[in-house]
């Protein structure tokens, strides 16, 4: 080999393919015994302990830890584990992993069978839930939070509703930023409305903060509607498509609130611009998963003329990053 | 960056391991699929062709073959599908990423769980006994034959057992080594018999293969072990272990089979020699699924001297290569 060849990325092996795939398992499940937690704040762990401690198989404890070594994440001394180069990294990403590994690890592993046309017809794939809602929760603390707050922390509003609310965190905050706000919840999933309606009693806000069942791409007028200035809408946008539709449910959202002076919409949109070979962390199996649901996922370019068609103004695109190319959109009525 | 640096391999990141565990998911079903059959014979294949052919859902099988391309498998050019350089080495290890991925999916993706002691008691584990059996098909095929069938060729005996017979399929290839070989198979599960029964009988050997339920590592002598020249025992020689019970057993094979002259003996050790960063493939996974299982992989040091303690001359020790430290035990009575 030439000298005077630079260092270059090695290609990727099919061995190292295997492997990460147990190391993307492992990370997921180090979250949750606390393995993260334990190595931020200490220098190094004793393996053998911390399976006493957290009441966890010590050989199964030992082979985790090998495979967050596998890819430096940790390092390895017989039992004592110690942070790695990637540490950092993993740590902040694990809620990605998590969302893969064990709120769609069904999904991913029975792809032959979901991908048949025959089998796609009713509740043909199955996600556990409440991990999925675990990785978003932090997901959006990550990546999505530092996008948001900056922009609503810049606008004037004292109602503000919110599509899609889910267990409701969102909604309590954005009541919490002024003793005026008042706050309404929309979501399709009765679900939610029960454990956003317990969030809501628990944190003292039940005379602020109403919530109501309701589907966001259907939305009929209701006299709560009147007065909200601010509507937020998180990771459901795509749900709105495809584009007749999103067309006719924006403008829907338009007319159902009739005081509206902004819109935050905010969701992952399709990539089209990483070659197969460089795809940014979690775009790749968020796509994936979403074709296997048979959910359409619009591009950045497919959005923007929606707009302008439904009746709002786009006044601003603030980019997040997680997944690569989401976007959190500032619409304003036009 | 200096010119005179030798290229290197760059250091994993965190997006690759991210990426990767989609790609080893996608390269199961790609299997299950058809994809590896189709661009074996074929140099290219058009994606949207294949889906309709195959009855595939089309953004879904796109999707697929992103996650392919993403590791140098296949390389897209719009729908146009084409081997990459590392399609053939994925080729040969499919069945190893089939047995992680479908096979053992959820024991990888509920780790967590399956780690904490208190939930370790019963059927605490679920794995796709049918996609492990067919993986396992072609990792023997692939990685156990070529070192087994050199040996049995140069055997002298007229009668094989095979113990943990399974689905049957060596017993028949035994049974077909000579007109006059008799073959006797011996499995726990009341299934594999069924299946191997229905096997047998299929291949027309019902009157030289007989198949009877034993625990292996409790064998009671029967009157059909009488005249059994070569034993033969796949996959599950950790079985008999911890290491009491593995001289035991051991032992009273030895007993039961009285006129035996040949023991074949091949089974996966744990290895103890690769650097935490340097796993070969597979290892790293069939070591962590066992401990997790509680199933206790014996290291080749360990077997050694279990041999000679239990009344066994080790002849010969032919390496297997997948999973790495795999060995086929050559045993004659001592």
């Amino acid at each position: 080999m030439s000298g005077t060849a630079m260092a270059q990325a090695a290609p990727t092996t099919v061995t190292e393919v295997f492997n990460h795939a147990i190391t993307a398992s492992a990370i997921s499940a180090a979250w949750e015994m606390g393995a993260f937690d334990a190595l931020r704040v200490s220098e190094r762990l004793d393996a053998d302990e911390f399976a006493a401690r957290e009441g966890l198989d010590t050989r199964s404890t030992h082979e985790l830890f090998r495979a967050l070594a596998a890819a430096d994440i940790v390092s390895r001394d017989g039992a004592q584990i110690r942070r790695g180069p990637n540490f950092a990294e993993a740590d902040r990403c694990k809620s990605l992993f998590h969302w893969m590994t064990r709120g769609c690890g069904e999904l991913f592993s029975t792809l032959p069978a979901l991908v048949r046309e025959k089998n796609r017809v009713g509740s043909f794939y199955r996600r556990d839930a409440a991990a999925i809602s675990v990785a978003c929760r932090e997901i959006n603390a990550e990546w999505w939070d530092p996008v948001f707050w900056p922009v609503v922390s810049g606008l004037d509003f004292t109602s503000v509703a919110d599509l899609g609310c889910g267990s409701g965190e969102r909604l309590i905050r954005l009541a919490r930023t002024g003793p005026e706000v008042m706050a309404l919840g929309i979501d399709f999933a009765a679900g939610a409305i029960e454990v956003a309606t317990a969030a809501v009693a628990e944190a003292g806000l039940s005379d602020r903060i109403s919530l109501v069942q309701g589907d966001a791409t259907a939305l009929e007028p209701r006299p709560e509607f009147a007065g909200v200035d601010l509507l937020t809408c998180f990771m459901m946008g795509h749900d709105f498509w495809p584009r007749a539709e999103a067309v006719a449910s924006l403008r829907r959202i338009r007319e159902v609130f009739p005081d509206l002076k902004h819109f935050l919409l905010a969701d992952a949109t399709r990539t089209t611009s990483y070659p197969d070979t460089d795809m940014p962390v979690f775009s790749m199996a968020f796509e994936l998963a979403h074709a296997v649901m048979g959910d359409y996922l619009p591009t950045l370019e497919e959005w923007r003329p929606v707009f302008e068609e439904a009746g709002w103004r786009c006044e601003g695109e603030h980019p997040i990053s997680v997944p690569a190319d989401s976007v959190m959109f500032h619409l304003v009525p036009n």
